[in-house]
């Protein structure tokens, strides 16, 4: 027995190394509609021919494939050759780089020198005729093909989006009456107001009553607590219902075109798990784990056990049907206009799920956004970003210092992360108090929110308990909220006089107005001579908006500092004054050079938000 | 239309960036037979049960797939699984990682956690024997399993080698008769005691008539010159045969029986490219490319003409012809006695028909050793390697300060590199004398070898115009011998005074005594006060053995600097004396700590070779 020939022998192109692509071209590159792909390949063939390499690629509408130059890249001899493909629309796109020995251009570039050297070229003159006669056929039966990339092309907002968040039970005016989906809509003024343009919902869902849990997380004891919104299912429906208590669908569809009238999205909560009371307990057995004494397996952390809730038994026999019905939740409220989904704890169900379900809604709706809420080891985190997560929660809220944070900036900005992972920054979560915030008081409200409005150009906060600074525990130690809207209704005083929602709607404007802060592909670092600052900036590519943030993160006392700008990053002159402008508050400073004092008292600021105002 | 399932979606286990792989596992991983492969991976599922890993493998000769256990690598929580799959035997192993969610290990675990916690677990006593009972099933059925990676051991030698290469046409000890394959083998034991263990011939077939060369590249005036061994075929035979003027082919069979009853193997220089006068040329006219006027395509380099080599046409229609000749000759002197080939310009050949030749003749013969004569640009260079090479030809002539050697060699001696490439260092060639040899003198011709035996665990020299210094190009700027072998016989006076024989020799005991010299692996630089002098060590895994190597590159001028030793490097207590031999000299010295003075004078020695000798 012998290896056997390749299929065509006379292939003599290399392609190597193509890039960008995510685990050997397992997964999609991720891009914004708009955005490019510069994509590159070692290119090369044996002897001293002329090589030739094409981009084939085809969009998410295109039958045929299209063909693009590919150019060598500088340095010479390092055989990489570069071409740039434009992906103006979302969907799926596809590439593949092709290469060929041509030898029509190498005895051009050989008749050339003959001919300098006085040598009889006439023998030489019949072989070019010979080759341009069969060039074309030729190139085409002795191309070398890379394997086939893919790249996901998402909606703008994918990549530059604020979004709030805000439980409906508590939207109501009356402390007495649980809030609906009718409240809610009177609430959106003040949320566009504020500046953002996504509105985030818990889930919606009838909500179960077996096991139901009461106010900070105790077993409920009273008929009118409401209970967990993650506890889904009842008698009145599962995933594709509205609790009763929030309203009708009807109510869901006129929040939706209310939002879309003020240009926001309306993004629902997908949590798969249901409650002892989910319609499918009882009409699909089989996707949930039976015990042997018959009752169905809730869920548990042991010892600790979570009675009110069942998981979905992902290894049913059943699969394919349950992966269908989950399939089908999100269709369901995307014909009811939704576009945005945040996922529940996606890391506790398969990763091989959330790639076929995303990848099938996504053929259908390229537009739709998945949000990942995977609180998780960093793989697992990064496979559902490369599972087709459009969007992610992250570590921000655990970055606490300017090293930290700046580490970890550094590793979630740039490639090959920024190929398949998305960040999006919340300082507070339902879940997630964090000890700065219940420690930090307002100054700590105020940091927090700058560097997740800045940093990062997706983000979003839990309100109002961020911009009216709720920063009770329900215990010493602990994340969670005291008296939690998870458990219960709240009522918020939207007009009290030290909301932070002035600064909030000051840093959504100046994301709005700033398209350096709409992205964070130029996010750079500059040293700064404290531990305690944390200085950086984001450019456009043609440098004509350029934003430089300085925080204090010591939250509790003045940090004065100088700065080393870099000033090439910030497309500044060395040595030169220049002019910027605080954003937080309008206050302009002339600066000179690379070296500058900074102070930050936090009792009076707690960042400056700079803009280099042009001359 | 929707998206496919997967074939098993309840496969929950996730298998990420194995290591090592060459080009996402296009390519294998290269190792020497009774080396080992540290194979990892990333390996996680979702949600909190526990996972469990193995690695499959198979050997040369293995039917079955072997399974062993992969543990979690520290730090623990990065998902980090390993296993070391050991590689005894020449030829190919395969290796791929099965992963899945280990249902019997997590309930045991979370059977402690509830019997600490005093539950009552009797429904999940009952789980449990449900699940021991599923088990073995299960894990076949559910298993995530990766893509196959392949694993190319060769014999030890293909990393540790000391080459000699001679013209047998100048081994005759009368100027007036050409040299034969017998007085070859009268040469055997002066190249023996020298220390090599490769003798490499160059091309030995008979030479072609037409448009030969005589001495120094002129055109042939006289019948009695010679030719050029790379100017293959004639009507005494073409790749297979033996030039009558070197003798029969039962001549090289005694040959190569000499040389392996002094444990040394005869090294063939194999040159795919035809003289005018190669049987192929009538017997397979299409395996070269006709022109219009009737006549066979000569070798060119527009404008120069290499009218005495016809190149093979690899786009031949019957390139499949082609390339089963081509590997039949390989086959041919493998059948007598030959296991070790150096390819002549391979990168001028398609690299598909590398990699296919390679492997078919592996697959047979594990033990062929193939070194790439390819002076070219890396990535070509580097892609032999990958299609199969298992030596190659490197930039080390050209590497002349310790810089730039330093650079280099930390390029080439560290993954993801020696995963498929293995550098064999020549100081000199019959194609290459370098400017440092013709300026430098004794000391150059000293210090260039010493780097090439020490630095590299594979080296080899062209002799005796090595050993006796000949340093006279054909041509100022030129890096061609003047009366070089290539064209014309040449008589050595071996016993000359002068020679480097006994610094050779004593290099290459050094290597044979010393293990940590057989091996790249743990080449380590350290810094040193000069521009000029470059200080490397080399031990063995357990330390046992170190060698620590100060080399002059100066060839001009005396260069004394402070040594800055890292101490950690070489297995040495901070601040302790310790006894260091020098190995070319046999002197002792007695050096304390990181620092130490070193003064090297090219006219008294090149370098220091030193041995740390343990207390």
């Amino acid at each position: 027995m012998s290896v056997d020939l390749p299929l065509d022998g006379r292939r003599r192109a290399v392609i190597e190394n193509i890039t960008p692509r995510v685990d050997d071209g397992r997964f999609p590159v991720k891009r914004l509609a708009g955005e490019s792909v510069d994509v590159e390949a070692d290119v090369f063939a044996d002897g001293h021919d002329e090589v030739r390499a094409v981009l084939e690629w085809r969009g998410p509408i295109d039958a045929e494939w299209h063909e693009q130059d590919m150019a060598r890249l500088a340095p010479l001899g390092n055989d990489r050759w570069g071409a740039t493909l434009n992906v103006p629309s979302v969907g799926k796109y596809e590439f593949a780089v092709h290469a060929w020995v041509d030898h029509y251009a190498t005895w051009q570039h050989d008749l050339e020198k003959r001919i300098d050297a006085g040598q009889d070229v006439t023998i030489d003159r019949q072989i070019g005729e010979r080759l341009l006669a069969r060039t074309q056929e030729d190139i085409r039966d002795l191309r070398t093909i890379s394997a086939t990339y893919a790249v996901t092309v998402d909606p703008v907002r994918a990549g530059f989006s604020a979004w709030y968040e805000l439980f409906p039970r508590s939207a109501s005016p009356d402390p007495k009456r649980h809030g609906t989906l009718r409240d809610v809509m009177t609430r959106l003024d003040y949320v566009s107001g504020l500046g953002f343009n996504v509105l985030y919902l818990p889930p919606i869902h009838p909500i179960g009553r077996q096991f139901r849990k009461g106010p900070n997380n105790q077993p409920s004891t009273k008929p009118a607590d409401p209970g967990v919104p993650w506890a889904i299912g009842s008698e009145a429906g599962g995933h594709t219902a509205v609790n009763p208590e929030l309203g009708t669908l009807d109510d869901f569809d006129a929040l939706v075109a209310a939002a879309r009238a003020r240009d926001m999205e309306i993004a629902l909560d997908i949590a798969f798990q249901a409650s002892p009371d989910h319609p499918w307990v009882s009409e699909h057995p089989q996707w949930f784990k039976q015990r042997p004494d018959g009752t169905i397996q809730y869920a548990e952390n042991p010892p600790k056990k979570y009675q009110d809730i069942y998981p979905f038994d992902f290894e049913s026999v059943d699969w394919r049907g349950l992966w269908q019905g989950l399939n089908d939740v999100f269709r369901f409220w995307i014909g009811h206009g939704v576009t945005t989904f945040r996922v529940d704890n996606p890391h506790t169900k398969p990763f091989a799920f959330w790639e076929w379900c995303i990848a099938d809604i996504k053929r259908d709706h390229p537009e739709t956004i998945f949000l990942a809420e995977a609180f998780t080891r960093p793989k697992p985190m990064y496979r559902l970003a490369k599972a087709g997560f459009s969007q992610s929660y992250t570590y921000f809220t655990w970055r606490n210092t300017p090293a930290e944070m700046r580490t970890y900036l550094e590793e979630i900005t740039k490639p090959p992360v920024t190929d398949f992972f998305r960040p999006n920054f919340w300082p507070n979560t339902p879940d997630i108090l964090h000890a700065d915030l219940q420690q930090g008081g307002r100054a700590a409200f105020m940091a927090r929110v700058i560097l997740a409005a800045t940093l990062s150009s997706n983000y979003g906060i839990y309100g109002p308990a961020y911009e009216l600074m709720d920063a009770m525990p329900v215990a010493p130690n602990s994340e969670e909220y005291l008296d939690s809207e998870k458990y219960q209704q709240r009522t918020w005083d939207l007009a009290r006089a030290d909301s932070l929602a002035p600064l909030i709607a000051t840093l959504n404007g100046a994301r709005r107005d700033h398209p350096a802060l709409q992205s964070n592909e130029r996010l750079y670092f500059h040293d700064v001579n404290s531990d305690w600052l944390l200085a950086y900036s984001k450019s456009t590519a043609d440098g004509s908006d350029v934003i430089l943030a300085v925080v204090n993160m010591d939250y509790h006392a003045t940090r004065a500092a100088s700065l080393e700008l870099d000033l090439n990053a910030l497309g500044l002159p060395a040595d030169a004054p220049f002019v910027v402008v605080d954003l937080l508050d309008g206050a302009t400073y002339t600066w000179r050079g690379s070296r500058n004092w900074v102070s930050l008292d936090p009792e009076v600021r707690a960042a400056h938000l700079l803009w280099l105002r042009r001359p």
